[in-house]
């Protein structure tokens, strides 16, 4: 489905032209959307129609002497197999010496004197626009805002926006009413002196409104705005939700045409009426834009993003009972695999990929996958978010295969990565394994104080590969929604920023990995809640002890653990688990199955 | 040496009606001085004098109808001892619940409805004013600057500031001249634009200048500032240093009193010449103030601490000198101390102290402690910064001794602390001793990249204490100085902020312990150099791995190290580093203490 060599090409000198009758030296393109989704809809990869990249983060800059990409080391091997290396530079961010977007633009300048850099205000994050204006030091460059997106006008093949049914979740997966929902947010727009609250990330919006739909691949959500006032809260959506939905939210939300929005932003910009709080990271320049220039601005992060983080009763119940069945669908997927191979027929990494499906699609209260399946065997491994699992690429004797899947299931939302051996495996692989397996224990028995952030936890999953000089490019935890997004905020676990404290009720993942190309990669990722750990005994300075309890019941990988390198307590920890895997899992399961789960949760 | 009760009740009397006269509801007596050192030469110990409390740290806010001390963790048992409880409330920060200073000032002005909070600007940081001004919501309050102390106008017994010689480091101490030192600290200033840098801690003018003073305890430096221009450098000082020092230097710095100072930035103020670097967390609003209002300034970390904070080779080589001697001397004390025990005879807290000075003396190139020692035996060990070694509390039988100390010797300033036992160890005590030491091994053997800070490095020393429900209140691990200050930065090892990144050349503790009250402390503390981790495999992004080097050279206790809980690998480093111990110490030891140190460090 990719475009041609030619396409992009001829795309790129037509982009060329408009940008000179725009009087531009540069033109912004970054892979964010309008509502900065991290899968953005079709219509809106703009960054992929010019650059032919097609992961899902990584921002370009166009220049008609030679453009440039920046990519995350996620994303360093298949920019270099993607993009075409005549008309594209492309920039490996995380390397020594890499420069960022925002460095580049300084150099540039510096070079030329001055620089114009167009950009597309609804599609540049206040955050980003900050960092690319400081980057900018001569009062003679200018990032330019150009409101008709110039690669639109070059894309002849674009897509239309999407328009889906929206659609309730009831109060029981929630927990959590819409009216008690916006209480709690106006609560804390009252306590930060704000009258007016833009909500722009769709998932925010589906939080808040108990809506989801089906615009955003992988996430549950419809593109729209929310705008909380005091007293009123209006959603612009591309689609209306059905009458009786609307009947029944009449008193708290007014529903808008997505069209809207941004003359209805410049009737409170006019107005001018008190404190309007926009998230610099989530909001983009075209909502700023919007508002009147001289509008009182609270730029800090949206109260949502906190409140959605911290999940109710009902959205833990509802994740637990979405990861048995995840777990049991992906624990009957390997046993196939292995019975297909013990068969001696050949699986291909896509082969799998439906296997997985098959099994994921027989559990009740499937409604989706939460990402696109990461199968990799093999070489293929060492891409760390490989997306393009092959009907070619057969799964080979003594290879190690990462599968990293998830599923939206009634309520919640799943994630975890396994890595699994074919055949025997080599003692390096099996030391590898380990050293990951190690550090994803060591960090999931760790008790903590309250007020601990992920950047003080991050070591704990990467002391041993550090200690055997490996290290993985990537962070070790991301926050994951409740039937919405399997990447959301603000907790995470990483080694630099992060300091976010964990609070009960947080769901996290903890997946540290290694990777090495023409090699393949190692990761081990299960989703946590985090929990009180009420059995310890009380902290000197009377802090609340907290803990991780696991979501995800999937035995690892037994193969490929070398027993004596862990110790005393890893080993509790890993029997603990595979016990309570076998507990919860296998009377979920049948036969065959079962005999296969018994075994696999066994210590040898 | 305490003031006593009615002395104290006396001068907070005559403080109210100084406050009174300066039309203020509130005082500020924070336990800062003109330099912000950690150690305030006597007559700037404001706090002390008003409310009796001697710790290092903790602020006071005076008010006529009951005033208040705020105190962190290592002073929560101190100042409960030392205050007036029926003046002074004690707010022991970390406590679940209690308000900080400026949290205290909000609470104030909201039931008062405002708040006058009168302080002296020259003993008040720009980055403390920002904080209380931010406190203040209301526009009817304020912070008032009252720029002759209110407490020196009720302190009748305040000392004299001193006035002590100044001396000049030789260059194969400091490795680098002044000239280069200069040169370094504008090409900085260049870099960032600024045309005057303002030194106002000690320690960065002595590094600069390579002198050093008397004029603070342990610290050895002199009260000075120092302005540096594009062309000239200027240094206030109490005492000019002899002439044919000031001859030396004349091309590179010129000597005024220290009372021309402020003046002298008026001038600048003035002249409104350029742009001024301050760095906010390291100069009073007394020198804000001095400037124009509308001079245009540059806040942000002052270029010293980040050069400062890497060691050359003459440094470092004069660090492992001064550890090398200061970790001999140390033996012998613990040598000594188990010989007078094992006579039967009675040593003091305070007679243990006398003992380590003596042989701390005996060294060659021994100049001062580095701080007072804290020689803390059985209960008093849980008082983390305990400075007043008895002579009337004696070791006994069963009890944990812990001795932290240090010195400064001809080039290098050392610390490090032990924790030993009189007699047997309970089981209680092994076991919270091994989990200390087991601790400190981990983060001292963790090879990290580079790029790392310390606060992803913190949970390393505490993961098994968490796991056992035991924490410190404090800090892992400080930067420490070349012959400077035992405390200085930016690097530092917390479980909070702290993302300053190690960088090879700089010195940081690693320093876990546990505190109980009532049953005492355990504190286990080296100093380490980060070096390049060159035997490593390279690193997948081709970072560089660091590691960490023991300077400090003193075995731990045998008899509290329960042998079964060390992993291979924490055994393997704690035999490696008994025979480096053995190796180097060794052969500066003569005889008995010899021996004893033989079988100090032999596994048994």
């Amino acid at each position: 489905m990719a475009d041609s060599k030619q396409t992009l090409s001829n795309r790129l000198t037509k982009l060329h032209q408009r940008m000179e009758e725009a009087q531009v030296d540069a033109y912004l393109v970054l892979s964010s959307d309008a509502h900065l989704n991290e899968y953005a809809p079709e219509y809106t990869r703009r960054r992929t129609a010019i650059t032919g990249f097609r992961g899902s983060a990584g921002d370009a800059l166009i220049c008609a002497d030679g453009s440039h990409i920046f990519v995350d080391s996620r994303y360093h091997i298949q920019a270099d197999d993607e993009v075409d290396h005549d008309n594209f530079r492309v920039h490996k961010l995380g390397l020594a010496e890499e420069k960022t977007l925002s460095q580049w633009l300084t150099e540039m300048e510096k070079e030329r004197g001055s620089l114009r850099v167009g950009f597309d205000p609804f599609v540049v994050s206040m955050q980003a626009h900050a960092a690319y204006k400081a980057a900018l030091k001569s009062a003679d460059s200018a990032l330019v805002p150009v409101y008709d997106n110039l690669v639109d006008a070059v894309w002849d093949e674009q897509p239309a926006p999407p328009a889906n049914p929206v659609f309730q979740l009831s109060d029981d997966l929630t927990g959590r009413g819409v009216a008690e929902k916006l209480s709690d947010i106006r609560k804390e727009m009252e306590d930060a002196g704000a009258t007016v609250l833009v909500l722009t990330k769709l998932d925010e919006t589906a939080w808040a409104t108990n809506l989801r739909g089906t615009d955003i691949a992988y996430n549950p959500v419809f593109e729209s705005y929310l705008v909380i006032d005091r007293e009123r809260a209006t959603c612009f959506t591309r689609v209306s939700p059905p009458a009786e939905v609307t009947d029944a939210l009449a008193s708290l939300i007014a529903f808008e045409p997505y069209e809207a929005y941004a003359d209805a932003m410049k009737g409170y910009g006019a107005e001018a009426a008190g404190m309007v709080w926009l998230d610099p990271s989530g909001t983009t320049m075209g909502t700023r834009l919007m508002l009147h220039e001289e509008q009182k601005l609270l730029e800090r992060p949206n109260p949502t993003v906190a409140l959605k983080a911290i999940k109710n009763e009902a959205e833990i119940a509802a994740s637990r009972n979405s990861h048995r069945h995840a777990s049991a669908a992906k624990i009957r997927s390997f046993k196939r695999l292995q019975d297909s191979i013990n068969a001696g027929e050949t699986v291909s990494e896509e082969g799998y990929c439906q296997i997985l499906y098959e099994e994921y699609a027989s559990e009740e209260g499937f409604y989706d996958l939460s990402f696109t399946t990461i199968a990799a065997t093999g070489a293929n491994g060492a891409i760390v978010h490989y997306a393009d699992a092959s009907p070619d690429v057969p799964l080979q004797d003594g290879e190690l295969f990462l599968v990293d899947s998830g599923v939206q299931l009634m309520g919640g939302t799943t994630d975890d990565t396994r890595t699994v051996i074919v055949g025997e495996p080599s003692d390096r692989q099996k030391e590898v394994y380990t050293l990951v397996l190690k550090g994803h224990i060591n960090l999931a028995m760790q008790k903590f104080p309250e007020g601990t952030g992920g950047v003080a936890l991050d070591a704990l999953a990467r002391t041993f590969l550090w200690n055997a000089g490996l290290d993985y490019g990537h962070g070790t935890g991301h926050g994951v929604g409740a039937f919405l997004n399997v990447h959301e905020g603000p907790q995470r676990i990483t080694p630099r920023g992060g300091d976010e404290p964990f609070k009960v009720g947080m769901i996290v993942s903890n997946e540290p990995g290694y990777y090495e190309g023409g090699w393949g990669g190692v990761r081990l990722e299960n989703l946590y809640v985090v929990v009180p750990a009420d059995e310890m005994p009380g902290h000197p300075d009377g802090r609340k002890w907290l803990g991780m309890e696991s979501l995800t019941l999937i035995p690892f990988e037994k193969k490929l653990i070398d027993w004596d390198q862990l110790t005393s307590s890893e080993l509790e920890w890993l029997e603990g688990y595979h016990l309570r895997v076998w507990d919860t899992i296998g009377p979920m399961l049948e036969g065959a199955d079962r005999e296969w789960l018994r075994e696999a949760c066994q210590t040898p």
